[in-house]
């Protein structure tokens, strides 16, 4: 199993939303710039996959506590949590930096899956990329709530 | 059991991203907007609950289709699908409205919990309103992969 | 001159920020929209002129009070303001609908440059589109403060 | 005259629009950021204004090379540009920073105004502030076309 990778995501003064915390849907844009950041050096081959097409099957996220503005990026630690024929899931934890505190914002996860945009159909996984993956499997996410 | 609510939530051009469809994070904002829309009418007593503070506590989403920007609204149609103590949960369906066609773009669900802002703990659901909303209780979202 | 065309745009929840009013940057969103609704019918061969790809130059913008979040639309009544060799420039008033009231949040201009994405290059407006534009030509942007 | 100031503003993938460029609204989004992190540094007794209450009344954007999202931030040099009893304006030029290269994509200017929310009425800048303030004016901003 590979190490989670951690990347610092910052913040906008916008994600905040009119009560004065950053909005729900915010997180996900959050977890977006943290596969941005992190996957090319995170996922084996990730360039590749991406160049060829991958696509966000499901997300799923779990709010823990509410996030304001600050100048300190989060955490966002991120893992390989399945793998199958036609793609992957991450596993995240939002959470404060070490250097900031231990504060842990939101668990979630997202579906992610090869797919051939000119044909508009799912790709299969090379079996090099998958086994690759597979070995970095790492532990499910720890959401409160099992069932979705 | 209510029926579903129905809003119609406008799309914007800047929904979609540098692939030239829907980003799968903006969807989370057309269910944010189908609930400021339509929860209104459609939740007893939801003006009092959100004026005594509500949360959003887990969203779960599954993409089903590509949608690129167009002018006509998408379909957004909600339903209990939970209720329990300290909140309930929505279920939700993206879809075409009937008059423009009949894809299915997502299905999702939120829970929803109240809280207290002022001092930082979850509030019970008045038992008149959680006796109401659990009469509401539809179907379980149809999520193409049962666990999370 | 070509009467004003009123678009009419929808606000999101999430156009406010932690102040509780529409954002000064989501203005620009909404003046986007009313574009995207309105200039197909408004401006001649504005399909064709996009088609063959159009750029933002720069943009004024002046508030005039705040907007808060509400169900109603705006009114976005956009004319054009100006005619050059190599492109237009449009006017616009964010205001209610007449059903709503008669406030104004604000006055904007937008510069727009024809442009050929292949090349990289400014290109020419076609002297019939040039003509057309030119002959509905409306009134300069009422700005309370003329100079830049 | 003091010195500009630059902050150093991360993209995020999602500035980028259907066109695949940063998106021309979202460089308003930028100044914001440029804003947040580096007026309380800069601007004398800028949080006593923010607590106070301060508005955006305008802004100019005049853009000039398209922007692309990569890793690297975007630097954003911000100075006084004008100072008036109620308020002051900020001058800009969004640029790679020095080690990225030496490209600029926007200049801009936004006007700032003292606020009593509360009143819902404009305030007088303090004659320390407004000394000090006026003492820190730099050049105009360069835009290409100098009258609105």
């Amino acid at each position: 199993m590979a190490e989670p990778y951690a990347a610092l995501v910052p913040l906008r003064w916008s994600d905040m939303d009119a009560y004065g915390h950053v909005n729900n849907v915010q997180y996900l844009r959050l977890l977006e710039d943290a596969r941005v950041i992190g996957l090319r050096e995170f996922v084996p081959d990730w360039s590749a996959m991406l160049d060829e097409g991958i696509v966000v099957t499901r997300h799923a996220i779990e709010y823990h506590q509410p996030l304001t503005y600050r100048h300190a990026p989060v955490q966002v630690t991120m893992w390989v949590t399945r793998v199958h024929g036609a793609g992957f899931d991450l596993g995240y934890v939002v959470r404060d930096p070490a250097e900031v505190g231990d504060r842990v914002y939101a668990l979630a996860e997202t579906g992610l899956a090869l797919y051939d945009f000119a044909a508009e159909t799912p790709r299969r996984l090379p079996p090099d990329a998958r086994r690759a993956l597979a070995e970095s499997v790492g532990d499910p996410v720890a959401f409160r709530r099992p069932a979705r």
